[in-house]
């Protein structure tokens, strides 16, 4: 059997997971799967609808994009999926959605504030949003800086991406990953309903405050860290 | 046959009831089932996927939250569920979700203001949301201070758990109850409608008023108390 | 055979529709179908989810309200249908619901503006909303009274029942009507998808004006009277 | 077999795209596909619920909108499409719907502005919405003029149709073309996904900027043009 069977099967599945999940639209979004030991990912291709996805179409590229196995073009975000995976390396997989919601949080280049226990049962803190990039990185090698701008935001605000694993690209979208690709496509779907109910907050109380510290801090530790009691430990 | 058999099995069809709802994402929420004789109630295990649940695996638990049967460990909110069921001896059912409006509600952290009949036709005062906890009550036994939040709540503004059968928990989501879990359930989902209605209307008319206090009278003896003519009767 | 079987059957069918056109929620809304030779109608019972309807369940009333076939108590909404057939020779059929965005319009007061061709489409002026009653109306004949409360408001503001086939009442929720039960059952439909998108053309353009009047004319002409070419006619 | 049997089959089913996509209600909505070679295009006729097309109901028309081939008579709306494949000689199909979001901005009378790159993606400018047409128009020919108010808003703003494939007719809703019937619908859906993330990026960011030109070439160019890299190529 190829040794790559089995990453693109579970390139495929977390694939799969996005328009069950009503994510994505048409051929937009994309998940990838790492295999640290091999050193490689297996992306979806390019402007291939789900639909006709099988496991053989996955590509498999190396960290710095370069294809490695399969006949087909990788997903157009390759660069961007390489970058993350070569400066994170507790990371096994990414996503990244066009989600009504969260696009519209990207798009108002605004943080999605943290208002109540749902966002602080996965994070304390706001979801940040990249500024715009600069033109000159827009018209260099584009990908590839979407990568580092992702690297970068998470550098100024000071987050820890294994404790924050999800962001908003400016005026593009979300990017969420994890420790397996399952997590990544479920913080895809977390997110997206972040941004629904940060929406709807602010829609029902104009200057809502966010919630207060010790909440956010009780709900965190509660489902993480050395305490936790949620789920089945 | 195990005398929590029945129970069990109760509990997992009121628990599977959520999801075909629409009230629940993943693992989110949780319902339980008491039997007042044998003095317990059944509850979902925490952090299990509801496609992967069964009657087997309902933990059962005393009103002190002191799990009597089942290996998996109780719902992480299981002593909030416990300090309600001991306080207010008439439910037989509790529900907690993070549907979405109802939740946006929550963090906004404002009553659910009464705006139509169907609002009326399941009770006469606005949803109540409890304010935030205190630092310390966070900080202390967490779940089992979320319980007399809710309590205490009620009794600062003086309403009666067997007519006001569900509330907002400040920042966190709803919580709802009934006679039965079947009940209980059906508040959750009324809950959600009514939540998502009163945002509507606030977006049509801002500054809208109360519906008249003739009219909710109307509706909710129309449905409740001696002259009842809804339903069989 | 029963020489009310096929209006129980019709009835049956048309209150089917609404959970299909996710009109209603739990046992909310209500059709009914009239026999206008036989003077009477089928409606749905009073309470009864619509999983469990059967044809047989349906209850024959007169154009009074009184029970002419049928063991279980008829829709609490009864004699407002009553009321409206008496008064409107030509109608068939008559539907209420609580469909979301039509009934926080009506839990706000306001008619719906006519701001585009779908609307014109159906009908010429805004959706009518009634007043809210007064209070000795709503401690009265409370149905009744609704029934008078939607004729007044269609002759107050001079319309036509044959042509305006739907209002809202004041904080409740709308009423259709049409010629036959499937006019009664899309027009319901229709009103949800107005009261829709006539709150989001608000959103995206505070103080909107109406469509012209040119346009309103053109496009109900072009579905309603002598010179109409929509459909197969 | 029939010269027109293929063409009717293609219009079939691109029209049976709609209701699955969600973007029609009841009879809403209409698809043409061309053939250029025989200088006709089939349309869907007037007012026939999607559940009771079949090909065989396809209506052939000329580039005048006379009827070539078919009993029904053809959508209401046909002489707006062979205005549209008369004047643009590259279109190969055309959609129009009553889309919720799209419908709402069209009665706003507003442009959609382009916020995002799911927008850049396809288009570089705002998706154009025609101002009201003149009441002379409207009282004339009136779905003739329809097509003329759609390619005179394309020359005024000095739009290429070839590069923007929707329009939002002022108080009526949306159309699309592409160069096949495949492309035309997947516009439709497109410009609802796009009407909706505009409509709530302005809400969470009154006021907020549209994107910056560089990422709006740099998205348009990855997907269109001589050095596009997007899809399979």
């Amino acid at each position: 059997m190829n040794k790559y069977a089995q990453l693109r099967q579970n390139a495929y599945d977390a694939n799969m997971q996005l328009p069950r999940l009503g994510l994505v639209l048409f051929t937009f979004g994309n998940v990838s799967v790492a295999d640290r030991n091999l050193g490689v990912f297996a992306i979806k291709p390019s402007g291939i609808p789900y639909e006709e996805l099988t496991p053989d179409k996955m590509v498999v590229v190396d960290f710095n994009g370069k294809t490695v196995e399969g006949t087909l073009r990788p997903s157009s975000d390759t660069l961007t999926h390489a970058v993350l995976y070569k400066e994170w390396p507790l990371i096994g997989g990414i996503v990244h959605t066009h989600s009504t919601y969260a696009t519209a949080w990207a798009q108002s280049l605004r943080d999605i504030p943290i208002y109540g226990t749902t966002h602080a049962d996965h994070l304390t803190c706001d979801i940040p949003c990249t500024p715009p990039m600069e033109d000159n990185m827009i018209e260099g090698n584009y990908e590839h800086e979407t990568g580092y701008q992702i690297i970068n935001c998470m550098k100024w605000k000071e987050l820890d991406y294994e404790e924050v694993e999800m962001i908003l690209v400016g005026n593009h979208g979300p990017f969420t990953w994890g420790k397996t690709p399952e997590n990544a496509v479920y913080n895809s779907a977390i997110l997206e309903e972040l941004a629904t109910t940060s929406c709807l907050t602010e829609r029902i109380r104009p200057g809502v405050d966010r919630m207060k510290e010790a909440l956010i801090r009780k709900h965190y530790e509660r489902k993480h860290g050395p305490g936790s009691y949620y789920g089945q430990g």
